[in-house]
């Protein structure tokens, strides 16, 4: 049997570093960590249960918990969880709750009494942190892809801001100065982020500040956001359209062209995530891309390592692991058209 | 409350036509399961446990095992089933088993200590029956999307013969008379029964036999199959693929297109389920079209009727019920050209 102290030795690193770098309870650097990672992969290392772990009922399954299963970037977030929890012998069940608040608070009830070991939750329409405790007891919980204000949990999400800003840099070293920004209902953590840094670089830069929507996170959702804004590719209208997930820039894409502008000829849309549809889509989608499958391995091996050592204690402080984002451009941003240019002179 | 006898009495029927078209234990006709469906709708008829049920530690949660959760199909059936379960007061819980058959047994072994009422499977790597049986010992079972050989429950599924025909006689109408069917490795009934629906017709039609390749059900999967065979598109070779499933056709197609072969200039493609990503691909993808919310449902509502009832009943003859599939004809297929009709001329 392949310890802690053996991957420690392997790495050139104490076992408490192991321990850190495993539970993300204390930063490391990425290269101490890439050290630890090849070491276990080398020795083989799983994370054991002791004796006492046995004996108090530990399952080896964990519970996770994803607002919508037919984004794909739900489903590759669930495939990155369940690889590093199988590859360290742990079981996953999942759960799906719609973005529905009522079904999250029932899943989050009934994940407890199902006999799981730990939680990884990406909460779509969460409860506050203390109905959050009160939910989960000490069910030791490691938040993923989005924040749930005041948890004492860590968390794993991308850099949502400086995601934001790289739509907006985009977009405006293009020439476009007039935006509308689809953001989420329900006041979600990542979209907040998302939108002010977009918006925080387009009004540094001088134009005027974009005009705001709000939908759900769905292609309906973007859909819906631009029925509401036929002022979109018209004259004087927004020439850029920054939406905070994938599906609502697609479902952007589809009304502007079933209205007859066309994209990128008259209007730019950025989405974010970079799921395989945008690839697929016409115009091929330029997006934020977040590393998806990182995140799922992060927070599932997080979890892991806490249910190894100790049962994880609750801070105050908890770490907050923030994963690097990207711009992917592809087909669905352009400079704006003369006519357009001329418009934005004059305004 | 509203009982099944009231549910009966709107709908103009016996409790016992109710209690069948709900379990699927007994065949009803489709005009009686609407009349009935509509009546529960109207009524907000749920099915109820007894209190028997209750002493008995019925836990108003179902599990569901699915292959594959990245592609879409099993997301887009997951969705059918939580919306029918959740409508009705049950929870679901997802476990993923990647067409992993060690993990398929695992999950199958899990899901019984986890304190569900009741399992829906869409089996990937099934075990055997008796395996099944030893697995899951009473707990009521019915299958979805794939048939596991012998066993006592009962089962819905696509009618994929039908959808093999409808694939052979939409390229032999086309003019194709020489084809590559790419099935699934692991020998799944689904893949079996499209790939003989195929085989039977393009046979009947005095073509000649298709080459036969197989592969895991994933893109790579279908590209792998083209690699293997780059008689494809050559002169003499096959004008025309058909994949048992959509991922399997677009990386056919990528793999195609990446050789330098038009689709479907020169070879046409037919896919097999209808994800969204053929729809948005290049170029949109032909297919047969799975009603995959509705295989979603009438398992979930079967199930659920049968923990309703009394525990199902395990019988020799169990209900199998095959949903009608459709073809979608996109931009994969088309005739094939002149110098490849004369080819098929003069064979």
């Amino acid at each position: 049997m392949v310890s802690i102290a053996d991957v420690a030795a392997r790495a050139g690193v104490s076992p408490t570093t192991v321990s850190h770098a495993l539970s993300g309870k204390r930063k490391v650097s990425d290269r101490v960590r890439a050290r630890v990672e090849s070491a276990m992969q080398e020795l083989g290392y799983v994370p054991s249960r002791s004796a006492q772990n046995l004996a108090i009922g530990r399952t080896r399954v964990v519970g996770l918990i994803v607002p919508d299963i037919r984004n794909s970037f739900f489903a590759d977030l669930t495939h990155g969880v369940e690889a590093a929890a199988i590859r360290h012998g742990y079981n996953v069940i999942l759960c799906t709750t719609g973005f529905d608040h009522a079904r999250e608070v029932d899943y989050l009830a009934m994940i407890r009494s199902r006999a799981v070991d730990g939680l990884i939750y990406a909460a779509g329409a969460p409860p506050t942190n203390s109905q959050l405790g009160a939910l989960l007891g000490d069910l030791p919980l490691v938040l993923v892809d989005e924040e749930v204000p005041g948890a004492s949990a860590p968390s794993f999400v991308s850099d949502n801001l400086a995601g934001g800003r790289l739509a907006a840099e985009h977009l405006l070293g293009l020439g476009h100065r007039r935006a509308l920004v689809i953001a989420a209902d329900g006041g979600l953590v990542s979209s907040d982020l998302r939108v002010a840094g977009f918006r925080e670089c387009w009004e540094a830069s001088g134009a005027e500040p974009p005009l705001l929507a709000s939908g759900a996170f769905t292609e309906e959702g973007g859909r819906a956001a631009i029925g509401r804004h036929p002022e979109v590719g018209a004259a004087d209208g927004p020439t850029a359209v920054f939406a905070v997930n994938d599906l609502m820039a697609l479902g952007a894409i589809g009304a502007l062209q079933q209205a007859g502008v066309d994209v990128p000829g008259r209007v730019s849309v950025v989405g974010f995530d970079d799921i395989p549809a945008g690839r697929y889509a016409h115009p091929r989608l330029t997006t934020v891309r977040q590393d998806v499958d990182e995140l799922g391995r992060r927070a599932a091996l997080a979890l892991i390592a806490a249910l190894a050592d100790e049962p994880a204690e609750r801070t105050d402080q908890p770490d907050r692991h923030v994963l690097p984002v990207s711009l992917t451009v592809r087909q669905s941003t352009a400079a704006p058209t003369t006519d357009q240019g001329k418009v934005v002179n004059r305004g």
